[in-house]
Parts: structure tokens; C-alpha cells; sequence
């Protein structure tokens, strides 16, 4: 049964038939909340005595001067000495916007954008048993804080995936969790500042996304300029460090020559300067097995940077710092004083999957999946003569150079996004935009293998509509 | 078989019976790069030609010319026209430190410290399932970057369950998912000097920690003072915002008075300044349902902050921010130039608990368990007569003032330590320590309940040696 009272402006249709004082009472403050978030009771509106309201909805006065209290408390009401109570002015919010994902990157129809692998590929299976595994042996401390380092068997399991497949000379104790590439660029420029550095030298074109994050952490960011050899590296002066991607330059696709490995590691000695070794997609080599890290022939002066962006997909939000062991405790100390712990049972569930060799079976598995997209991608470039082709055989993408006579990669990217189509640009890679060359990065991994097909249709079709 | 090659200082042994040129050359790499890296190979010494070591290990030449030319590329060994291949120098790191938790927090013995949630009680079963049916669900996007807002599905199950809990007046639209509070603070504070603020008002005492980070960030921090009705708000003047705990304060566990919430509300209007409400044990109250969030009645001046910390424990890494609409964009950009994404599996589970109401039950739970703790914690101090409660009973944690004739907190906690136990102090909670009183943060909930007892009966012991 309904009760209503009529105040001054409007009336308040309550339904106060509850079971119970205490569940009329919340039905009254329901009713009177909603009316003062909707404007049909409005700022300064005076309400009636506690006693008035409760004869004329047939509550106790109880109740009534409960719940006044109670919205008085949460700021709906005023109450004051002689003037009675009165309705709070509490403004409503703004409409909100239409769409759900309103921020979230639109995925492409035909996804040839480089960085991410194939998520339709992901284990979900091994992932999924892993994940029972460490649940059903969870104990209470998989879910406190956990230790800012990373947790323990995490950073044993990659020392040795590390060492393994990649030559990294490290321990558990000289490795840190972090959650990504992210938060792994974002400690060393803050260990990089409380030591006192300015300056970093940065591959030119470069990942540019991070290249912004050391720059707004206020250190200055100097571009390293990058040939068929990789980073110029002879070029370097007195930065307090190197930002590098020694395997496989990104974007350009090169591994860093020999001599250069060497040169910049002497640069480091001598300059008590730090490399920074971003090996972002070294698992994938397609043509030989491949060039180790940089780190195992100079541990003091490399800090090696990994994640599972490129092989589980940038949702599991893990990375990994293998550093010289005087830093460790720095860093963890920056962890500390900005985002201290990743989460705990995606840790342990990584470290049963690299444990049990399931992660070296995923990467086993993908690296022939993509070694054959990549030769179709080949095949097809093979088709336009005035493109070239940049790079060794590895990662997820390859760089393709335009010819200096146009089109330029402004126009083929519109013309790929009228046919569904998105590969990213090389000039906005460039820190100095005067001096950007033309280009295009074309992923081949993200597409999943059913998709990928039509994916390269669009962009022979959007190629040849260019002009190419 | 085991080969030897006799070098000028040392002799490399060799397993080289390996099936196959590929697995020989391997050995033959791998053996190399432990001899440099143990040092058994110095820096400097010449390797053999490629025929000579090879006749003396009775490998074909191509191999040894391929293993040394992968390992010249890696590093391990240079080669320069003329001279030959010798041994690079590739200098050991420093050994690793013992613990392999060394930055870890060591548990005590008797843990009475705030802030923790009884981790033993974490809702597994219910986890479990959630995660597998999340899981089971899965599709791809789920391991990819998501969306920078948060997942969809656990934005909408918060604003429902903050609705219904909380009272707070928000939607999916004008949810923000982060890592924790930590993310959330940093959050905050990049959105306001983006839009020029410099200052921000501090409860004093309050969440050091978090305060810290703030003046990290480049803003000043101002205190504002705590009394019996929580924070001074009058004391406001030109900040651009106030970091408050309304519902319970941190760490005096008074709620805000009402006629504060009206003012400090209006301030904020006035000043069109932000009021940041850190609901963060809102869901525990023991005498009384919960005076509800201040969000609800300024959705327009608060930034409502919420984590699973309290609830499920700090290792969930996931907390939340209602914002008023106009904000939105500002944060999700901070996000995205920061730390873009949060786990998405974490985040699906959480979304699947929400809506199961597995959390409700499982916050319902906890309650009795908490308030039963509470009450034996209050008997056990009613019997020391010169210990003053303070606060509402609620949350996790109670505060005991000290004597003014000592003993002083250091001596009580030095006691404690003593007796395996630990509890907070007061005083470091100050920003201005010459002002600090002295007192005792006791947090009930993070023993577990077979371990509280024990955890009780340490704590008078340590109370009656330090004679309170």
C-alpha cells in the first residue's frame, strides 16, 4: 500500500507498507533520496515536523526523526536550531555519455597494426590449468600485498626462461615484477632522476609512446639516430643512459651490429652510464635462431627489460626488469614509492606456466604461425616493386619504406581506413618530425589466422589504390 | 663424449657427441659462454683458428666458424681483422644477496596492524568459480590492452554495488578503474596540475603514505586539522582539493560531522575545488548501518575512491573512482599516459563476484567476525584505565591514546617487537611531527581467527611490562 504526502511543491508517493520499523524506515529515506536526486524536492523546500510526516504516512514518529537523522547525516537534509529541516541542494551530475567504451581503441576489421600478438591464439587451456593450480594451492598471503620485488617463484621461473632462451645472466634476486613495459620505463626514469641523471639518449625513430613517458618524467630525451647497423651509438656523449632494442630495432627492424654491442657497452664503462635493453619481441626469429640479449656479456651496465605483451598479450599487465645487482634495491625502492605490488595470482599462475614449459611451448607454437604470415606478407609486397622492405626476419611486424616520390603514408593510411584496414605510420615515431621518413609498420600477428587473410587482400587492394 | 681443447691458460671441456650439427654447435656455444662467464676463459685470450679447434674437438669447421660467429654477435667474443677471435670482456655482476625476500614486509608473529583484511578468510571457493567461469567465457579481447576506463562489465557491477551499498550516484560512464589507491592518488594528482592546481589540503594526521606520494607528485601538501568531528574543514582556503576519509577517518575513526559535510561541500562550490572522498573501509560499520558516502549529495565536487583491499585483500590490485562527469576524460587520459591498463582477467572476476553478490555475502560475512574482534579488543583495553578509545565502531582498526605521562608509543611498540607483536604508531601518521601525538593504531582484522587470541594476549602483555 502506497501513503503519499503532499508538501508544498510536489507529493511523495511512499510505499511504507515494509514488514518491519527498520525496513519502513529505509523505504522512507529510498523515497526521499530519490526525490531530492530527481528535483522533485528541490534546495530549501522545507519538510514537515517529524511528527507531521508520521501521521500523515502512518509511521511512528520514530522512524520519521530516524530517518531525517540519517539523511541529515549524508548531507540530503539541513537541520537547524529553529528554522526546521529543509532540503540539502544537492546538484545532479551531468548526463552521461553514450558509449559504453567510449575511450577503448576501435578495433580495425582488418587488424595489420604492429605490437600485439595473436589473442585469439592465447593458451587459454594451459593458462586456465595453471590458474586451478595455483588457486587450489592458493595460501592466505597469495592475496596480501606480497612482495614489491615480485614474487619469489615468478622471478626464480624467469631467471631460468631467461637464461635459457634468451642468455640473460640473472637470479631471482636480480630480478623485479613490474606490471609492464609501462611501469618497468617509468622506475628506471625514476631511478635514472634520484641519481641524479638529465639526460637519455633514445633510438631515432623510436617507441615513441615510452619515449613521452621518460620525457614528461622530466628527464631530457636526445635522439640516438638509427641506420642498417641499428642505433648510431657512436654518437653517444654524456647521457646517463641508453634506451635500446638491440635484438630487433623497433621500428626499423634491425638487430644492432656487432661492433656497435661492444661500442656502447665500453661507452657505458667508461661513462658509468646505464643501456637499457628493451627486448620486446626477441622470442621471434624466423630465419635463424636468435641473437642473444645483450645483457649476459655486460650484467653491470645492461638493465634488460621484458613482458608477455608480445606472447600471452598486454592484458596480463606483467613485465620483468633483470638489472645489475647494486640496483635492485633502488628500484624496488621506486616501487615503493609509486605502485608497489602487481597482482598476485596472475604472478603465480605466469610462474606455473613458465615452470611447466607451457610458456616455451606457446612461443614454439606461434613462431611458425607467424614465420608463415610473414612470408605471405612478403609474397605480397614482392607485388609492388616501388616498396621496400626493412629488417631481418623476427617479431610481429616489418617496416616497409615509401618511395620519396609519394604516396606518403598519410594518404595510404586514410585510404586503408576507408577499407577497414589500420597498419600504423613511421614518421610520427620521429621525435625531430623534420627529419621523418616515410613508412609504414604492418603487424602480421595480431589479426587472428582466420582474418589474417583478408587483412592482406585490404591491403594489397588499398596499396594498389594508392598507387603503389 | 667429453673433448678437450688445451688453450693457452685453460683447458674447455667439451660435450660434443651431441646428435647432429645444430645440437654440436650449440654445446659448443654454450660451453664458451660459461668458460667466459666463469671466468676460466679471460678477457683477452685468443681462441684457436676455427680449423685448429675444430680438429682438436673433432668438429666439422662450420660448425666452430658458425658458433664463433654467433657468439662475436652476441658478445662473448671479438673479432678483429688480423687478430684472430679472442675472449671479450664480459665482467661477473656482483653476487646476489641472501633472502630471497629481502624487500618483503615480514610478517610478525602477532599481527595487530591496521589496514589488512584477515586474508585466511579470503572467499577461495567463490573466487574459484567466478575465475572459472570467467575463464570458460573468455574471448580474445580478454588478454588484449582492454579498455583504459576499466572493463565494462565490473565498471557497471561497481556502480550498482556502490549504489546499493554506499548511496553513491553514479553510472558505468563516470567509473574509473585503477590498480589500487595507489593508482587512483597518482591519478588524482596528475589530473589536478594538469589543470593548474598547486596545492591540496591533507587530514592531519591521516594516510601518510598516500600523502607522501601527493608531494611527490609536485603538489604542496597542506595539513588540515583532526578533531572529534574529523576533519577542520573550516580551515580550507584556497586549495584546489581536500583529501578526506568521511565515512571513518584515517586514522582517528571519527566520522566527518554533518554540518562539516554541508560546509566543506559548499566550499567546494564556491571555490570550484574537488573534495576526494577515500571511502576506504566504508563497507564496515558495527553499531549502525553506515552513514552513507558524501559522493552522492555533491556528485559534481567528489571524487569517490574505493579498492578491494579491505574486503579481499591488498594482492587483488584493483580499486575504483567514481568521478563527476566532466572529469572522466581528464582521468582516462592521465591513465593513458601513465599506466594505461589493469589485469583484465582480475577484472572480469571481480565483475562476475560483484554481480553473483558473492562480495556482499562476503563483506556480510566478515562483519559479525570483525565487530566480535572488535569487542574483545575493547574489554582487554577497558581494563587499562590510562588508554583512551577513539572513534566510532567501525572499520578495521581502533586508535588508543597515550597517556600524556608516557609511556610513549616507541616504548609500547618496542616492547611489542620484543613479543613478536606489532601495531602501528600515531605520531608518523603527522606531517608536522612537532604537533604528532602519541597513540596506538590496532587493527583487528589482519590476524586470523585462530592467531587473534594469541595476538590479544600479547598485546596486554606488552601493555602491563611497559606499565599502562
Amino acid at each position: 500500500m502506497a501513503k503519499a504526502w503532499t508538501g508544498s511543491r510536489i507529493d511523495l508517493h511512499l510505499d511504507v507498507t515494509a514488514a518491519g520499523p527498520a525496513k519502513r524506515r529505509a523505504a522512507l529515506e529510498a523515497a526521499l533520496r530519490e526525490a531530492i536526486r530527481d528535483g522533485s524536492l528541490l534546495p530549501g523546500v522545507p519538510l514537515p515536523s517529524s511528527r507531521g510526516l508520521a501521521d500523515q504516512l502512518g509511521l511512528s514518529r520514530g522512524t520519521v526523526t530516524s530517518a531525517y537523522g540519517q539523511l541529515v547525516d549524508e548531507g540530503f537534509l539541513t537541520s537547524r536550531p529553529g528554522s526546521g529541516t529543509a532540503v540539502a541542494d544537492v546538484r545532479d551530475p551531468k548526463p552521461p555519455a553514450a558509449s559504453p567504451h567510449r575511450f577503448a581503441a576501435v578495433r580495425p576489421e582488418h587488424d595489420l597494426r604492429p605490437g600485439s600478438p595473436d589473442l585469439a591464439a592465447f593458451p587459454l587451456r594451459g593458462w586456465t590449468a595453471a590458474t586451478r593450480r595455483v588457486l587450489s594451492a592458493a595460501r592466505p598471503e597469495l592475496f596480501g600485498p606480497g612482495d614489491p620485488q615480485g614474487r619469489y617463484e615468478l622471478r626464480a621461473a624467469l631467471a631460468d626462461y631467461l637464461g635459457r632462451t634468451r642468455g640473460v645472466q640473472t637470479s631471482a634476486d636480480r630480478v623485479v615484477i613490474t606490471s609492464g613495459y609501462h611501469q618497468s620505463v617509468h622506475l628506471i626514469a625514476r631511478v635514472l632522476r634520484s641519481q641524479g641523471a638529465t639526460t637519455v639518449a633514445w633510438e631515432e625513430p623510436g617507441h615513441a609512446a615510452f619515449r613521452d613517458y621518460v620525457a614528461g618524467s622530466g628527464l631530457e630525451v636526445r635522439p640516438l639516430p638509427v641506420d642498417e647497423g641499428g642505433a648510431a651509438v657512436d654518437a653517444l656523449t654524456d647521457e646517463a643512459a641508453v634506451f635500446l632494442t638491440p635484438a630487433h630495432q623497433y621500428p626499423t627492424g634491425v638487430p644492432l651490429d656487432p661492433v656497435r654491442r661492444r661500442a656502447v657497452v665500453e661507452w657505458a664503462r667508461t661513462n658509468a652510464a646505464l643501456v637499457v635493453e628493451d627486448d620486446y619481441d626477441g622470442e621471434f626469429r624466423y630465419d635463424r635462431r636468435p641473437v642473444g640479449a645483450m645483457q649476459p656479456v655486460a650484467t653491470c651496465e645492461v638493465v634488460y627489460c621484458g613482458s608477455a605483451s608480445k606472447t600471452l598479450g598486454p592484458g596480463r599487465c606483467l613485465g620483468w626488469l633483470a638489472l645489475p645487482s647494486r640496483l635492485v634495491e633502488a628500484f624496488v625502492r621506486a616501487k615503493l614509492e609509486t605502485e608497489p605490488f602487481s597482482e598476485g595470482v596472475g604472478q603465480a599462475v605466469l610462474a606455473d606456466f613458465l615452470a611447466s614449459h607451457a610458456y616455451d611451448r606457446h612461443v614454439r607454437a606461434a613462431r611458425p604461425r607467424y614465420s608463415r604470415r610473414r612470408e605471405h606478407l612478403m609474397e605480397l609486397l614482392g607485388e609492388f616493386p616501388r616498396l621496400t622492405v626493412k629488417g631481418v626476419p623476427a617479431g610481429l611486424h616489418v617496416l616497409v619504406a615509401l618511395p620519396a616520390d609519394g604516396p606518403g603514408e598519410s594518404e595510404v593510411r586514410a585510404e586503408g581506413e576507408a577499407r577497414g584496414l589500420a597498419v600504423r605510420g613511421l614518421a610520427e615515431l620521429y621525435q625531430n618530425t623534420d627529419e621523418a621518413e616515410q613508412g609504414l609498420l604492418i603487424g602480421y600477428a595480431a589479426a587472428s589466422e582466420r582474418a589474417y587473410p583478408a587483412a592482406l587482400e585490404a591491403l594489397a587492394g588499398t596499396l594498389r589504390a594508392v598507387g603503389l
